[in-house]
This record gives structure tokens, sequence and C-alpha cells, in this order.
């Protein structure tokens, strides 16, 4: 018997014992984080597969894995001889996971969850869809406790402070705003249960989790105090007690539950029932009443302050130098040595921490030469990585966290001189590109009502690319952040002043290449004249964009400047900071065109 | 006392009597009716406000109204010496109704309303909001009943035959049709309440309130049998006799509510919560179960069948040339003879009637000259009509019920050679006009994802609008129907081949003038080239945009082009149904431009 096949046997066990006749697994943690520690990769330990989205369910007979179109093949890699479905999200004939377990299930029956690791959303979605198969959904331990051997214990990394310099605002003045905030609510505590949030309110930061660097807590604001809840381990002694000094009550990580549950007061606490977990809010005192709004540090973060933004302007300019670096490495090396693409991951990495107040990657860079291009969160792996010929599309996607600031730029890079068809293709994406980037915009004004700009001169060539078009991206934290989005699906959050969104059309074509064009633009202000408040973006990212790919006659006057005068501050910004070769290299990539 | 007063102290009276503490009067009738029949008009009765929007609530000590901004100063004017407290909606300081009647009503009192006017959804929210109150929601009798002296009956107007020759399908195939997709929902019945719904699903019309052709009753479709509600002397016999034949039960108007209290089978049926009322609701048999689902009716009748579209083709030929007849007959009056925006409107509508198929208006025509083209929904009357000088911006929203169609056609007409400000403003609306007109769009794209492509060129000036830029319009039907719609806020239907959508961009300028440019649009498809299939629009309206207030510059060559090319076909198609006068005047009206 298989490891997979014991552990899902071992699992079967467990739930009976619990009384359950199906197990779900979220593959998320208890803070709904898109980076889960290893401790809680409980969907890789139970199925083997190894991709970053997904989620298991196990009945007594029958295991299924559900993910996304991104998965497809590593998924039936993975499964192959394992006994789980594969079930492919997005597909006509798949059932949901709800469909699958009213077939699998009896009515009176019971479905598990570990509800430390579902959202209070997810959960009440789960019993209302259930109920209607009359099959009950019951809170149960983490059932892969006493399943999974060698279990990776949960990270005890160190915290530390983000420095002063670099920080917008003290913590002090964090936690008054949100106590302002709380007021208007009527609420006497606020529940911080996301790690990006956390990690803003109190300026800390962690290496719990790849890329994001933040640290496993909870914390609760009240009118008066401040709790955080992490692993004494975690802080050292001079922070332990600079937190103390400030007031700032720190317990044990695990004491969250009993904390909330020892509530004695008749008081109202804000939660975000789509960050919170199930457990917590089942373990609230009923003393202690639930008020249900979005989070208020994920609102008020995304909005950068003005001493952020400039501290990215720096940032920007130092991650545009590693660009350029990078870039002149790959014109050397391409059809000269032997390089893949894994090398240039690799490298992307090592010019990144050789410029200051770099901190690490923001996340593992896509890589896509030619066809794997077109792969969109293609995962370079030792097995998959190309060998790049002087010739084709490569495209490249990666970011870095420095201490002040956090970036995320795509580059499609022509190997050598490319065809007609991927011109024009990249020339549409430019120009989508390049219409956010110059929107002008009402207040109020949402990412579906924006996503368009984006895709225009595409969907006008019935092209068209499957992802959204931006995202929101701390500061100095995860590169992916809400609550804004630019995309065709509704996002109720307008897009507002100083928030930092990432501009990335691409497009996509099967077997062939991938094209995609990422800046990072920040919202700013643009004056009103008797019609509100009008708004735009600026862009942040700084380097070179292959005009060796443009179809010029694509493009009108507005676009052609828009270019020249981008490409003219690139080398205005960056050639102070390179060596002569580097700034020739420079200049020749930033020459103006011309209609 | 007067007569306002008086109303109500009578229905004070009869509040005691039913033992409610407040009364609600919603302004709409048992069928959620944008157009009213008088009978339903207790808002205008209650309170003297003949705005068309509105809702009043009265307590023991006081009454308020609330309505919009367009209808302030009416209201006030309306209002004055009734006691009666004007509520502006939109303004901060503004009480919601649910707001005002917590604070004149005690814990445990109730509010009355008339469940037959007030939606499902109506009155779940209001019974939601004020159980945070301790306000209980209690349906009572119309209490205007015994109060209202003289108050209009329910009309009991002729209802007519579609005739066959223009409808896009027969009853049958349509109730076939409705079966199919009820089945698919596991229902036995569909109840019908809309009555543009109503009209659509059996081809009949009526004339029960203005501008819509519609008439006042319920259906019921079953598996295998239909019933419809309505009064017996609104048939003559051979309709009556057609009717049975093909099996539709005729049943009077006010047993639907009975019908289906007696409803003795287990069964299923679908309901639109939002377009069903509470008191339909409230006399649902046990053995019914409501199944909630968007109007089945509503979703078909908006996707155009070919036939329709072919129809609307020669109503639009039509509705042209009594345009053209109509801007002729300004040219020639305006400055020679004393005209007021009235006689505009009168001499619209005798354009039009003078048109084969001619059925009535579609909605009371927006004239607007000058300033009063500024005030968005300008509703000319005796008292206000201005006299129409050779100088400035003349705006004329208007509209036809044909037999093949139902037009919606607004043209701004400067009357003079406009300012540069002006003809900036126009143009910069027609620019949005014709890239909605033009758009190219993936299938799945919704309306708040489009609305953009209408706004752009004003929003790059910081200038916008504050209405929607598209509705949907019926075939011989309501000139507002959904489900889709074009605007920034989110509406869940995607734009689909065979909708017919206003496409209408504006610009008002407050005690100046107002622009605005529409033209109906049909939505086609487009193609597919490996990234789905793409949709777009054609444009149906046929009349000639005023190119005086043109500025060439801001212009494009792509717009020029479609400019000229729409002028072309203008010209082609109407100027065969001209005198060699009005051809010639077309002809001059429709000349090409060049940048």
């Amino acid at each position: 018997m298989n490891k997979i096949a014991k552990g899902i046997e071992s699992l079967r066990t467990e739930m009976k014992a619990a009384g359950v006749q199906a197990f779900y697994i979220s593959g998320t943690d208890p803070h709904q984080s898109e980076y889960v520690p290893d401790h809680w990769q409980g969907r890789a330990f139970i199925s083997g597969f190894t991709g970053s989205a997904g989620t298991v369910l196990v009945s007594q007979n029958e295991a299924a894995l559900w993910t996304d179109s991104r998965y497809f093949l590593q998924a039936e890699r993975e499964l192959e001889g394992t006994g789980i479905q594969l079930m492919k999200l997005g597909m006509a004939e798949t059932p949901s996971p709800v469909e699958w377990i009213g077939n699998q299930l009896f009515k009176g029956e019971k479905l598990g969850v570990d509800a430390s690791c579902l959202s209070i959303n997810q959960f009440n979605s789960f019993q209302k869809e259930l109920s209607k198969f009359q099959i009950e959904v019951s809170p149960v331990e983490d059932l892969l406790m006493n399943v999974w051997e060698n279990r990776p214990t949960i990270p005890v990394d160190k915290i530390f402070e983000h420095d002063e310099k670099f920080v917008g605002q003290t913590r002090r003045d964090k936690i008054e705003h949100l106590r302002q905030e709380m007021k208007k609510s009527g609420a006497d505590y606020l529940l911080i249960t996301a790690l990006d949030d956390l990690a803003w309110t109190l300026n800390l930061r962690g290496t719990d989790v790849d890329f994001n660097p933040v640290f496993l807590g909870y914390g609760v604001i009240g009118l008066e105090k401040v709790w955080l809840f992490v692993d004494e381990v975690k802080l050292e002694k001079p922070l332990r007690e600079k937190l103390t000094y400030e007031k700032i009550l720190l317990k044990p990580y695990n004491e969250v539950n009993s904390f909330l549950n020892e509530i004695s007061v008749s008081s109202q606490m804000l939660i975000d029932p789509s960050k919170t977990n199930q457990q917590l809010f089942n373990n609230l005192s009923d003393k202690c009443h639930p008020v249900y709004r979005n989070s208020i540090p994920t609102e008020l973060k995304a909005k950068k302050m003005g001493i952020e933004i400039d501290h990215i302007h720096h940032a920007m300019r130092r991650d545009g130098v590693a660009m350029v670096e990078f870039l002149y490495w790959l014109n050397q090396t391409v059809g000269n040595e032997e390089i893949t693409e894994l090398d240039v991951a690799r490298k992307l990495h090592d010019f990144r921490s050789k410029q200051a107040n770099f901190f690490g990657d923001s996340f593992f860079p896509i890589v896509g030469y030619r066809e794997h291009g077109a792969v969109v969160h293609y995962h370079v792996t030792d097995e998959t990585a190309k060998n790049i010929q002087p010739n084709g599309f490569l495209l490249v996607d990666s970011g870095g966290q420095y201490f002040d600031g956090t970036t995320d730029i795509t580059r499609t890079i022509a190997l050598s001189e490319p065809t007609e068809q991927e011109k024009k293709d990249f020339t549409l994406v430019l120009k989508g590109m390049i219409a956010l980037a110059t929107a002008k915009f009402p207040e109020g004004t949402k990412g579906c009502n924006l996503d368009l700009l984006a895709r225009k001169a595409l969907w006008q060539h019935g092209l068209n690319y499957g992802h959204g078009t931006g995202h929101g991206v701390g500061y100095f934290l995860n590169v992916h952040e809400g609550p804004m989005s630019i995309r065709q699906e509704f996002n109720e959050y307008a897009i507002q002043s100083g928030m930092v969104i990432s501009n990335e059309p691409g497009l996509y074509r099967d077997g062939e290449y991938g094209i995609r064009i990422e800046n990072l633009i920040v919202c700013v202000e643009k004056g009103e004249l008797g019609f509100g408040k009008f708004l735009g973006f600026e862009t942040l990212t700084l380097c070179p964009i292959d005009q060796k790919a443009i179809t010029i006659s694509l493009m009108d006057s507005f676009e052609i400047d828009w270019l020249n005068q981008y490409h003219q501050r690139v080398f205005d910004e960056l050639s102070p900071l390179l060596d002569d070769k580097k700034k020739t290299f420079l200049k020749e990539l930033t020459q103006p065109i011309h209609s």
C-alpha cells in the first residue's frame, strides 16, 4: 500500500471515531493565507498533489481533489495510483464539493471539517448548501493530527520590527486610527486574523511563510488595550520588552480561543467573516456580540501613505537596476552559454539580492520560454526547465521584497526578431497596459468598470486573456493584497488614491508563447472641474519594454508619446545607478520610437 | 382644512381601526409597474405630489414623502401647506424610511403596509430592517379604500392581440419554451406578475397604462394548463373564444389570490421575488412550495428573435422619417414662428402618428431647451414650457410604439453656431456613443464592464454624466425593460446577442444646457478566433446627428469613418421614403465630414 493510500486509510479510521462520514481539507491555514506554512499543507500530505490551490474531500469509499485548469496536468500526474479522483474546476460536468458530498452521504450523515481552517463564510455556505441534502456540517478536531507522521511543526521564526525609517505610521497611530473606526461601529474589540493585517497594524514582520514577510499570530484591539497572540519564542527580549512597554499584551498563539471565550463583559467585536475561522467564532463568549464588517486593517493598508509611496519610488529604482542588469546579462548570455528557465529565476534573485534593503523574492518567479509562457502560472522545476535559445519570446514575471517596498514586474523579451503575429499581439497587450496606466476616472469607480481599458485593443481583434488585470500590492508585505482589484468580476471596493495595483494585461497562445507586460501603478488625484473629483494612475515600475516587439503602426500618437516619455523617465531615473556599459545598453533600449 | 390634510386625517382613523401606528404607500401597483394606473396613484392622492417617483409614510403625528433630486423643486411646491415633510433622497442628512419609522414608533408598534403593492423582496427587507427597532410589519388592507373619494376604478380597457404578422413566436411556442425552463427547475407552475412579461408571453396588448401597451392581469403557466386572470369585460367575445380554444383558462383578475390559495396538490411554483407582491405570496397554498428565480419571461423577451429584429428595422425607418420631418419643420419654424417646448412635443407626436403601424408615444417626450436640457428627466408642462429661439441647444428625447417595434431616440440640435465649449462637449458625448456602438467583447461581458466605453472621452476631460448608459427596450412593449443594463453599477446579466439596448451618453451643465445622443443598438455575434465567442452591436436608430456641433479635430479617423458611414446609411435608408425637399434637407445633414 502506498503512502497516500495509507494516509487516507488512517484518516478514515479517525473519521469513524469522530462520527463523521466525510472529511474536508480546505488547503488553507487558520488565517486564510494564500501561502501556507508546511504544518498546514495537509492537502499535499493526504493527496500527494503539490499545486498551490485545491481542496480535498474524503468519504469512507472515495476521495477527490478539486483544482483549477492551471493544475490539471500536474494533478493528473501526481494523483495517479492514489485512487483520488481529480475534479476539474470550471468544467460543466464537474460536481461541486457540495454536490459530491450530497451524492456520497446519506441523509442525516455528517461532513467533518477542521473549523480552524474554514472561514465563517465558508462554513455557513457549506451548512446552507448541505442542509438541502439534510447533511450536517460538524466541526471536529483537525483529524490529520493522528494521521500525519513527522508533520512539520508550527513555525517559530523570529519576529522583527519594520524599521521606523520605512514605516508610514507608528503602530500607536495605526491603533489609534483603528479605534476611531471601531467607535464608528460601536465596537469594543477588533479581531485581527489575517497575517498581513496583523503585520501591518503592528509594524512587525516575520519569515513564517515563503515570500510573504508575515508571522503567525492573532491580534485583538480593544478600546484601551491591545493583545498580541504569538508564540513567546518568536520574540527576542528587546522587542518583547518594547511591545510590553507600549502596552501591547503578549499571549501565547493558542490562547486566542480561550481569550475570546472568557470575555465576561457585554461587548461587541468587529469580525471579518471572510478572514476569521469558524473555530474562533465558535469560541466567542456569549457576552461578546460579533459585528460583521470587512477588515479595517485591510482597507487602511491598501491606501498607501505619502511617505510609503516615496519609499516605493526608491525601491522601484533599485528593482529597475536589478532588472536592467538582468536584461544585460540575458542579452550577453543567450546564444553564448547554455541557460535554462531555472537559471533565469536564480539570476534574477542574484541581481535583486545585491540591491540595498532587499529582503527576498516577493513570489516564486514565473520564467516561461516559448510555449511555457502560455502557461499562466507556470512554475519552473528542474524537470520542466527549458533551455533558452536566441529566438522566441521569454516571459519573466518576478518581484522583490524590499524593506521600502514590494515589487512585481513582468517583461516579455523577444530573443530574436519576432514574427508579425507576435509583434501584433505584443503591441495590443502594450496598448491595453498604456490605456489603464493613463486612465482618468471619477471617484467611486470600481475595478470592473476600468478593466476594459486593458482589454479593449485585444477585444477589437477577437483576443482576450483569462486572468484579472490588477491586484493590490502590499508595502513590504504580501504581493497579493485586497480589498480592491481590477478585473471583469464585480468587487465592491472603489479604486482610491494611494492604492498600489498591478497593471498586467497579457495574451497566451497555447503551445506557442505567452505575452504579459506588467507595471505597478499607484492611484493619484487628478483634480476636479465641477463633475466630482477625478482620479488616475502614476506608473511606479521602472524598466524598459522591449521595443523590438512593437508594431508601431498599430499605436496612436498618444500611446507613442506615453511610451517615449516612460522610457525617458526609466533612463533618467536608472542611468545614474548603472555602470557605463549598462548605461549604454539602457540608452539603446529606451530610444524614442516614431510613427 | 385642505383636501390633503383631510385625506391624511381619514387615513389616520383607518390606521387606528387597523391597529397600526404608521402606514406606507409604495407608489407602485400590484405588478411593480413603472407606469401606474390612476387607481393606484395613492401617493398623489394622499400627498398632492404628482412626480413619477416617491414613497409616503404617515404616522399618527407626522407624514413624509421621499423622492429624488429630479423632483425636489416640484415636491417642495406641491407639498407646501400640506404638513407633509419632504425627504430628499441622496442627501446625507435624510433619514431612510426605516430610520424615520424607527424614530416615530415605539418598540412593539406596527407599520401597516398594503402587501399587494409591495414586492416580496421589499417586504422582507422592511421586516428585517424594522426588526432591529422591534417594530412589526403588518400587512393590512389597502387603507386608502375608505379614504379616497371618487377613486379612479381599475381600468377595464380592451385587450387586443399583437398581430401574428408582427410577433416573433406564437404564444403556444412561448408557453412551450417556458415549460421547458420550468422543467429544468423542477417546477409545476410559473407565476407571471409583471405586466410586460404577461403581454409578451401571450402576445396580447392593452391600454391600461400610459405609454406601455400592457393590460392588467396575472398569468399562471402550469405544465398542462395556462390560467389568465383578467377582468372579463376586457376581452371581446372573439378573442375570448380564441383563447379558450387554445386552452387558456380565463379567470377574473381578483381570483388569482384564491387560485393560489386553493392549490391542493403538492407542487412547486417559480416566483420572482422582486416582481411578485407580498399578498400573492401570503396567499400561496401550503401545498405549493415557492421556488425563487428571476422571471423567465423577462429573460427570454430581452433576447429579440431574428424576425423581431427584422421588424424593428422597418419601424426604425418609419421613426427616422418622422424624425427627419420633425427636424425639417424645426429648421423652418424656429426664428420664424413662436414655438415652445410643448409645441415640439406635440409636433413630434404628430409626425410619428402619420407613420404606418404607429400605436402611440413610448414615453412622454423630454424636450429641453437650453438650461432645461440639463434637467435630466425634464417634464415640460404648460407652466414651464420655454419659447424656443434660434440659438442654443435643444435636447429632444422621444420615442414611438409601433406594432413592429418600440423606439427611443435622443438628438441634441444646435439652433445656431455653437460655442467652442458646446462643440467640445457635444463631440466628447458623440465619441462615447460611437465607442459603445463599435464595441467588440467576449460572451459573458456585463454592462458594468462596457459602460466605460461611453464615458472614457468625457472622463479624460474631467467630465461625466449621472445616469446609466443603456437600458433594455421592449418589442412593442415597455421602453424600459430588463434584465440587463449598461451602467457603472453591477448587474449580473451579461449582454447577449439579440438584446436591444439604448446607447445614450450625455453631458449636463447646470443652468446652461444638456447634451444627449441616443441610438438603439442590438447585440450581434462577431465570430470567434480561438479566444471564445465575441459579440458586438449594430445600430438600429436612423436619424442624422447634428454635425454643426462637432469639433472634428477631437475625433480620430475611426470615429469619422463611423459617422460618415452611419450618415450614408441614414440617407440611403430614409431618402426613398421622403419627398424631394426633405430628401435635399437630409442630404445636407448627412454630408461626410473630413479631418
